[in-house]
């Protein structure tokens, strides 16, 4: 499960050179934050990008049983670098620490022997997903002897951005080579010795295997970060594991797409016709079981018939799970003990606070969620089939959901088995997202002879004749 | 079936503006090139804009019959309407002559009763293609009462610009109606009236209809327009309908993402093992049919080994057609005319213009697509099994032929009825795009009272079902 970390105090410059700011500077300006300019790429860049390129291209038409092993030998490389790597994390922790790194970034970059061994287990489960490549999603005859079909084909090369996760290069760069893209990696300045003895591994782990090495590039410099966002034509798809600010900085700095979220200010409603003591458990679960994950609640809206039953359970059962409640003055008068103030309705807390306010009806619910959601995921508390059936309809965002927790939105729960993060973004890939956005298609055509100029004189004529897939 | 017109003395500016220059200037230095910078949307811009979001939330909720009986209605709308449109057309047109501007642009402006009878008739053929929207593509029981869906939905707001044709007004806002979409639409100042007589035409064809008119808006000013580029989480997908340098300026200026083609740079590989004739039947039709479409060819690759015999026909033929040749040395010395400069591999000639080059084998004419192509569509002519799969494997462009024209990379030839352009992004939606490119999709959990909790203390357990379609 990826969690969306939000750092408040973030250098969008500072994070693609690796470098988490402790104490830090308020987050205003990201784009001039600290005069950070895009350079172009320089030659040294450019010929390993080329590299990753050229052997990404020969990765795309290994088999599914080739890029299956070779994830596996990752894996077994890992294992073998164990203590390489547990050596140069702990060189890593130690810098950090006498650097007076926060602790819960000290806490992200360790990398203990049992979450190691975690990490590996997860390259293997990789291994293991079914193949993304080569489905047929669309076959049509065209005319007689030309036949269109539309195959699954990996992206090409992948740039990913990470701030100091080091667990993050085992996973990422093994949904890399599961589904036949290649990468350049920039791990957090304050993991560069761990992420460099995981890509020694990783690459130690190809050679021998149908996949060039070289398909796994490790990129140290801000520099080139930065520059890599100019490399469109050679990378495909930029993947920033961070803040907000560095999605929005990459963003604004790119023109190669980009997979990420910006906000997750999930809601969830709690209806007139209501299971009391049903939306109590889920709304308590949405919030409190993991409060900085992007898919935990940031606001309660609740229907106005069914508030004062409904808080006068809430308001104590959140205070005893140390939920700081923050409501409207309706709210405020059945008990909630603070008040809420205008840009609660659009705070990602990622902590034990939760915005409460009362609505007229669902209609009112839906406006809210439409002026302060950021179509991440929405959920509903009704036993009214109606209300329901309106809900899941009208609310435009990546996960709507009845009955249930919003922590569910999740590519392992969902099913995926890895997934490389989640995205609020309208077009897909949408939501949480597995091997799946990793992929995209090609169409083939095959003919004997077959021109243009025959289908617009209107001596040959389309069949456009679907054929099984 | 949508061309892709570069113009190469364009102002992004004015083209956003919708303001064609008629003599131009060189398109050095896009961004800045008449110092236009992207405003903050005004509240005028603002207000409309969340009321075609609002329209659009309604209209994606409307039932394939309602959306299919809306754009029936624009076309009889449209028809009843037909006078007025013509005469403002004639307005416009008359207006650009006494302007000066260039006779290819004035012959894109007009719009006469069999042009108009043309692009109606063409609504209505987007009212009968099948219902995109509602379509479930994934179904899962992730435990026992709680079940995933995953189905598609509209984008909600579309922004299209376009430059000077106002005939894309009529198809782009039956594309969008049929898909659930709003729209923002911004037609060129030369055809100023023309769109405002087609607007208001549509609007009162939704009259009466379950479709509020609001949903579709036309923005007239240059200011407007820019701004439109900020207005992320207002719009979601920006269709520029222009030249290569607006879709690049759009991607520069703007957050949201973009549906267009940068360059069509398509290549024809004449392998060794082929018949000459069909090569040479394919090589004309893929050059000359429509020189100026996007996937017409601009190079033709040729193996050493048939280059004598083929060049032997082709030279003469090319000629008959009115092609300027344009060769490398060994072309040249088989009969090519002109010498190809190091820029012309990378041309988008768009004209009655080939380059010609010789290769020693597949690989490096490979080698020669992966430097220079736009990853647009690319084609080989040969009777070899072995050097057809390995071109289809390799060749990672959007559309990979065998032995058939170029030109069949095209939303109607593929037979998606209708289509929005053609897209050379590596992500989805890529190549010809029909009105699946106009959808996304929304996860939908259903559950009882599910949390998460109970799956990360081990209490219940994910089963991940697959359940049928």
């Amino acid at each position: 499960m990826m969690v969306c970390m939000n750092s408040p105090a973030f250098s969008p410059a500072a994070a693609l050179a690796g470098q988490a700011t402790p104490g830090g500077v308020p987050d205003a300006g990201v784009n001039a934050a600290d005069g950070a300019v895009v350079p172009e790429p320089g030659p040294e860049l450019l010929r390993r990008a080329v590299a990753v390129r050229r052997s990404a291209t020969a990765l795309g038409q290994c088999g599914d049983q080739q890029r299956q092993a070779a994830v596996l030998a990752m894996a077994e490389a890992l294992e073998a670098g164990q203590a390489e790597i547990l050596a140069a994390n702990q060189a890593d922790l130690a810098d950090a620490v006498a650097g007076g790194l926060a602790p819960s970034l000290v806490a992200r970059l360790k990398l203990d022997a049992a979450k190691l061994a975690g990490a590996i287990e997860g390259v293997r489960q990789v291994a293991a997903l079914p193949d993304p490549l080569g489905r047929r999603q669309l076959h049509t005859e065209l005319d007689q002897g030309l036949v269109l079909e539309r195959v699954t084909v990996p992206l090409g090369v992948l740039g990913v951005i990470f701030e100091a996760r080091p667990d993050a290069v085992m996973q990422i760069a093994s949904l890399a080579i599961r589904s036949g893209n290649g990468a350049l990696l920039k791990g957090g300045r304050e993991a560069q010795r761990s992420c460099a003895a995981i890509h020694a591994a990783l690459r130690q782990g190809l050679t021998g295997t149908g996949v060039d090495p070289a398909v796994l590039e490790l990129l140290t410099s801000r520099q080139e970060s930065l520059a890599m966002l100019r490399l469109d034509g050679l990378v495909d798809l930029i993947i920033p594991r961070g803040s907000n600010a560095l999605v929005r900085f990459i963003q604004d700095n790119t023109r190669i797409p980009v997979l990420g979220h910006a906000d997750g200010v999930c809601h969830l409603y709690v209806d007139r016709q209501v299971d009391l003591s049903q939306a109590l458990r889920i709304a308590l679960d949405a919030k409190t079981q993991y409060p900085a994950a992007c898919n935990a609640i940031e606001t309660l809206l609740v229907h106005r018939a069914v508030a004062p039953a409904f808080l006068a359970l809430a308001v104590p059962a959140f205070a005893a799970a140390g939920v700081d409640l923050r409501g409207d003055a309706e709210a405020m008068a059945l008990g909630v003990p603070s008040a809420a103030r205008d840009d609660d309705w659009r705070a990602e807390y990622s902590d034990l606070i939760l915005a409460v306010r009362l609505v007229d009806d669902l209609d009112q619910a839906l406006e809210h969620i439409r002026l302060h959601g950021s179509r991440h995921t929405e959920a509903i508390c009704t036993t009214d089939p109606t209300a329901a059936d309106r809900f899941l309809a009208a609310v435009d965002s990546a996960g709507v959901f009845l009955n249930c927790s919003t922590r569910f939105a999740d590519g392992f729960r969902y099913g995926f088995g890895a997934e490389v993060g989640i995205s609020t973004q309208t077009l897909p890939p949408r939501g949480p997202v597995g091997l799946e956005g990793l992929v995209t298609y090609r169409y083939r055509l095959r003919g004997d002879g077959h021109i243009a100029a025959d289908y617009v004189s209107g001596a040959r004529r389309f069949s456009h004749c679907p054929l099984p897939l």
